[in-house]
């Protein structure tokens, strides 16, 4: 395993600013797994984080190592249930978490790393990997731990089975029109309104039906702001806000009504993100208009309970911030069950190439639909990407490539790396 | 600022052996603070950890030193408030929790050596220098955000101020009579049955009148664990069962159905900590047998929640999980409006010489009262600590050295290093 702690300085342009998080550097705590196998191929994964504390992140990755070292890699990935399984229940580093945090992130890098290794020895890219397990093999991935009372095994594969007569059809579908995206490159609190205007007219015309606005440092501003983003995009084109945890329920209650005039097509974070009764009160409040979250919803517990408590109505899926593919798998299921949209966060490094595969998969063998259903574009830094998405005319192009998408060329980590 | 990564190899006796945690290194992340100042006071803080990653843990210490390094020591000291929040608020770091696991717990190492800085240089110790807070100085140390919709700072003032004039009367009592204590020395789920025999009767013999198991590896021996020590401790003497995590609800329910002929104190950890909902159905289903969490309980929000939902009755403050004596103190207030009764977890290294501060603070200015109160105690490691707790008749004996209690002499903290 090596490991490297990559940091691009995006705070010097903003990109990537909003209400709680000023000046991020997207940064990426990256690790490698080879093999002796002649074949050469290496699992890559990553852990998104904006800049210090990357290397805690590395640490942490560093600390699941032993569990790996020495191991037969068939046996590793040919049983990937289990191989998340042996990482997530080392009592010790169990701990640290339990299951939440930094340690988390580590195994989830980990196993998506494995992930990707598998994808590579298959000749696939990772979505056709999962597509074509059975449901059997698929709820075989899968932790029900804490689940029970919200999605057990046998509903799990009932679901797997419903989807499975469709599969290839949307497997075509997928392959003739790709897969819906929004973007969220026009909306950084730290752009002027100038590039704002300019930008959101750039997205309608490049095909984006979607965009979002990071809001929540003053309401004045966001009101100016939406303003120019309605007018420049038209009435025909749906724009989110993201309020990143800024506020407390009522607080979020109160300003989203303000805002309400300009057609909101969710409201993101809106408070803590471990808050589920806080976000259930605000969902009640602002409804119709939807709540969404995820990007820091820490592992499959807490989105089942976000679930049960109706806080979201868009569940919005983060690559790296839980334990990787397998329980990323567990939250589809659970979305699936509860009947809820799947809206992939992917504001990052990397995490547009790695939570396409997710969302397809999803469309393919577990939900059937990407109806009402779409993945955040961001278009930073893919360029580091030996296999970077490619969008045309607002729509996902599934990756064709083997693996995961998270390998970054060797020359981006090596200049990136500190 | 220092820092040590010392590990005791307790997993060659079973000592803190669970359903969950089989095999525990009871170690700590250790933070020493030094200034300039002649008089050569030093701040110690620490996370207990059980082994492998306390590394990890280490690394995120590091973490938050450039926030202190050179700055004034009577600034930083003088406003804990805003002290704390600089580190919490540092939004790169936040990003890999947010407020949560491995990078939490650090920054709640640092404040808490902050604070054992303090004490020493006012020559008191902490639950004094914290007791003798007005109630205006005690609501500037809390971050009131996300809290809300449960506790407001004026609430939180009334609380402490109603607290006010009985101050000095509790301080008498507490000098005379101590803090109640309850133990788990007996109880270690790697402990055979004589040891367990013996251990239970000791306790009772030593003037505890609680004592708690580990439960949840099998009912089987559940019963049999549980009738030893209840035929060893008599009926009147408590006792309360530990899952540490290991039930879905449903089997919490019925597990604890099988064991209700015991006469239970509590059942603690019943499932995973971050189910507020789970809790709640149990809580409901077991009643009146109180459901305790609280070890593994990230921060404010989520105590806010398990409070607003009535998923605990017992709250089990723990002094090196959260984000330190500051969030600690948010949680105490948290405790007393909902009036609950909080009995703090104390398995660990350094974690009774730590919690006693907090528990005796809170009786002193908060709730004002240790009636169905008390501090778990476990007779472990305390020789390795310059003030360790002293427990006389079953009552933790009220600390009067200056700091937290957190200070290890060199040469153990040398001897247990790696």
């Amino acid at each position: 395993m090596e490991t490297s702690d990559i940091r691009f300085p995006t705070s010097m342009s903003l990109d990537g600013s909003d209400a709680m998080n000023l000046d991020p550097d997207y940064s990426a705590a990256y690790v490698r797994i080879r093999t002796d196998d002649p074949d050469e191929l290496e699992g890559h994964g990553l852990v998104f984080t904006i800049g210090r504390g990357n290397e805690v992140q590395i640490a942490a990755i560093r600390a699941v190592e032993h569990h790996l070292l020495g191991r037969d890699v068939e046996e590793l990935l040919s049983d990937m249930g289990a191989t998340s399984q042996l990482m997530m229940t080392d009592s010790q580093l169990r701990w640290l978490g339990p299951e939440k945090g930094v340690m988390h992130m580590a195994i989830g890098a980990v196993v998506n790393a494995l992930w990707d290794l598998r994808a590579k020895r298959e000749g696939k890219p990772l979505w056709r990997v999962l597509s074509d397990l059975s449901p059997e093999e698929i709820v075989k991935l899968v932790d029900f731990r804490y689940l029970g009372n919200a999605l057990t095994r046998d509903e799990a594969l009932e679901i797997l089975h419903r989807a499975l007569p469709y599969r290839q059809s949307r497997v075509n579908e997928l392959l003739t029109a790709g897969y819906p995206a929004y973007t969220t490159t026009p909306g950084w609190l730290g752009y002027d309104d100038a590039k704002l205007d300019r930008l959101a007219r750039e997205a309608v015309a490049a095909g984006f039906r979607q965009i979002k606005l990071k809001v929540g440092a003053s309401v004045d501003d966001d009101i100016r702001r939406l303003g120019i983003a309605r007018a420049a995009v038209g009435s025909e084109v749906k724009i989110a806000i993201d309020a990143n945890q800024r506020w407390e329920p009522q607080e979020a209650i109160d300003w989203v009504g303000r805002l309400a005039e300009f057609d909101i097509a969710w409201v993101e974070e809106p408070t803590s993100p471990d808050d589920v009764i806080g976000h259930a009160q605000i969902a009640e409040a602002i409804s119709p208009i939807p709540v969404a979250s995820g990007e820091h919803i820490h592992n499959r517990v807490m989105f089942k309970q976000f679930l049960q408590a109706q806080s979201l109505s868009v569940l919005q899926l983060d690559a790296t911030r839980v334990g990787g593919v397998n329980e990323n798998v567990a939250i589809l299921l659970l979305a699936a069950k509860f009947g809820l949209r799947v809206r992939p966060h992917a504001g990052g490094v990397g995490l547009c190439e790695l939570v396409q595969h997710l969302s397809m998969f999803d469309l393919v063998s577990v939900s059937g639909s990407s109806e009402s259903r779409m993945i955040e574009y961001v278009d930073h830094l893919h360029e580091h990407f030996v296999d970077p998405v490619v969008i045309k005319d607002g729509q996902y192009i599934a990756p064709m490539m083997p693996g995961s998408g998270a390998e970054m060329y060797a020359h981006s980590r090596i200049a990136f790396s500190v």
